[in-house]
């Protein structure tokens, strides 16, 4: 993309109304734009990062054997009434008449419909294990919404759905769950820690929330300083082996790692002192094995092989697709302005023209930005008629990981500049080699 | 996808709400539910399909030079107070209020939004020409939905809105999103007309619809012989080019094309009798060029390079994304289902194994089935434990272009069977070939 013919509104001026980083680097790198309190238009920069954390988040929930599907944003109010959280649903949830005068919402959640997609179509234990998700937008209708795209009210959700014959069926694809969750952070380039948490609402028995530590975190956390040192990596993991999913959960969810909602002082005072952290998290996804709260309410059986019909087995997993947007930076930032993970960066690099116009160095950015394009990246070209220092700040601010930076004088010795965003460290190499340095960067990202 | 392991819950039975084929169709293939009044949800096949038109919508888009962004579902009404429209829009317009009892709605089209988005970041001519689109689910509260899918009341849409200094660059604009427009649907399989049309509610002087031709279509339709057969072809288009651009448009609007609503039976009839074709069309599109009514209304100016303030000219264009599997399906399907054009076909095609069991015939097809996935492609292996008639119906009912049947008899001889939807015609070959030409039919698709 050529910077000119995009739109990147960035602000130069600090918004007041953001009292985050988050939400003032989104404001001010142009990637979003409130349109009433917690509601917002997703400008092209920001858009383009949630397709990338979305695509992610579809491609581990492929691999882990989730199918994917799409509900509507709208529902009937009758079928929330079958499950009786109706009425239990405070006022975060946004009811509404048709022109019909029939009762609506906006939903929230899903778990009422998929429970009346699976009991209208699926009645037999051999059509099982199945884990249906979506990536939606919701809505909440919070009190006071705040923190940008953290608290908003209209949000992306990625929400699946699981469906077992047994108890033990289901905390393997509640297992299957954890593991996809942490491949899918950390693709993104997060850490995000599984912790034990409350129900809620919801209700259920096991429950995990993922959270990402950053100071602006809603939640008190306790863990211990082994955690986050915790990695999946690269390894492989054959879904259906349950032993080695769930050795995997095991390794990720034995030391100590709580919320404040299910901290308890004195285990955790069994962790050497010096290995006790407490800080704050940024909840950005949590899992639920319920059971049969909804089938059974619902009347969603299937037959068990000696021929009896049981309600299904149910847990439903969540990842907030837009609030991680928030998290990201909050986790990734410094004073100049964003510093995007490679996973999820919207471009894959700069590229800085110091002369626009001069003929000679705006053919050494053209010629850099069709080879980086012929290697299947998306580099973006600022060749706007700007003051080098300018397109310095915005390249900075809106946090590509690398910059190209092409000159005049470089190219009179043959190089260009590569240069971190997150280190700031720059190197001088010959254009081809900053495409093939950039290639390889991202090779398998 | 093992078709054992995906969900596509096909129903035996036709349902006896769809009156149109291709609601009965989607119902029967397991693509979508229905939730509520004209209210979906798209079912794992479905949502495939859904996924593949926006694609192609997205690359066409952008191959145009237009950016796309994201606007949220609903909007605060003291925007469509700006422009009048608020109390102009009649009861398809769902209103409501939030809990703290402000005025909101679930957008029907985003014109005020997206002048409100111009208006907040582009002050000058120089950030022109300017073009940003979305592709949003949309809310209208239709008196009474039906034909599944082709009027729901929530609805999946493209909607671009293009900003420009002069009437001439707008028009331009207009140009280029016909273009865009026609190569869209073809790549789609589509023979989409353009038609002119009236302006209704929005407004405007240029406008044209886009119709594919179907017996069930809501629109009577009147045309020249020679018009269904203009083709884009692959011919390579400059979108800066506005000659070249306006020559396209003017090949493919100078014939006679016209709906109900503007058809002019003395023009009509100075077409040679023998091309004079009266049909039904299904609305898939339509571009508008409506120049300052919303910029006026809501202040959106820019400078001139004489230094003074104009409004900006402004065009709306909209492609009917979800509305596109009905209109496909009504021109794509025979007695025994639906026939997918490849580019938008949720499976590139079907493994049939005649004997699940049998150790050769498993061996076979789970090897066909990984040199398809290993070029690629995406290929549904029936592998349940099913009568062969079976299997060919649910094929033919879901409409992949070509099928594998893999059996013992065959295996023996060393060859498999290759067969299109669309002919019925089938071909003895060897499983490498068969691969090598299913590869060859979607290269560039």
């Amino acid at each position: 993309m050529r910077l000119s013919r995009y739109f990147l509104p960035v602000l130069k001026e600090n918004p007041a109304e953001a009292q985050i980083v988050s939400h003032r680097l989104m404001l001010r790198a142009g990637m979003i734009k409130q349109q009433a309190a917690g509601i917002y238009s997703w400008l092209p920069l920001g858009f383009k990062v949630l397709k990338r954390i979305e695509q992610i988040v579809h491609e581990e929930q492929i691999r882990a054997g989730h199918i994917p599907l799409l509900m509507p944003t709208l529902q009937s109010a009758d079928l929330w009434r079958e499950s009786g959280r109706y009425d239990a649903y405070g006022p975060e949830m946004l009811r509404f008449k048709d022109r019909h005068d029939r009762e609506m919402l906006y939903g929230p959640t899903n778990e009422e419909m998929i429970t009346d997609i699976f009991r209208a179509h699926v009645s037999s234990y051999k059509e099982l294990p199945l884990t249906l998700y979506h990536v939606q937008w919701k809505f909440r209708d919070e009190v006071r919404p705040r923190f940008g795209v953290m608290r908003g009210r209209e949000f992306y959700m990625k929400d699946g759905y699981s469906f077992d014959l047994t108890k033990e069926d289901a905390l393997h694809a509640y297992n299957r769950h954890m593991v996809s969750y942490l491949r899918t952070y950390e693709r993104m380039g997060l850490t995000a820690i599984p912790m034990r948490a409350d129900s809620g609402p919801i209700g259920g028995d096991n429950t995990h929330e993922f959270l990402v530590l950053a100071q602006t975190g809603e939640s008190e956390v306790f863990y211990d300083a082994k955690v986050p040192e915790l990695k999946l990596g690269d390894r492989e993991v054959d879904y259906d082996d349950r032993a080695a999913v769930a050795a995997i959960c095991e390794e990720f969810t034995t030391l100590y790692a709580r919320t404040d909602e299910t901290h308890d002082e004195a285990v955790f005072n069994q962790i050497p002192e010096e290995r006790r952290c407490v800080g704050r998290g940024i909840e950005v996804g949590q899992i639920f094995y319920f059971g049969t709260k909804y089938s059974e309410a619902m009347g969603a059986t299937v037959s068990t092989p000696d021929g009896t019909r049981v309600p299904v087995e149910m847990g439903s997993h969540g990842i907030g697709v837009s609030r991680l947007l928030g998290a990201l930076i909050e986790a990734n930032h410094d004073d100049k302005g964003i510093i995007w993970p490679e996973g999820v960066t919207p471009f894959h690099c700069g590229i800085v023209n110091l002369k626009q116009g001069d003929a000679a160095t705006d053919l050494a950015c053209e010629g850099l930005y069709k080879a980086l394009v012929a290697k299947g990246l998306e580099p973006l070209y600022d060749d706007r008629e700007e003051r080098a220092g300018a397109k310095f700040a915005t390249m900075d601010l809106i946090g590509l990981p690398w910059r190209i930076t092409v000159g005049p004088r470089g190219l009179a010795n043959g190089v260009v500049e590569l240069t971190s965003r997150r280190t700031g460290e720059s190197e001088e190499l010959s254009a081809e080699i900053a495409v093939a340095r950039i290639t390889e960067i991202y090779a398998g990202k």
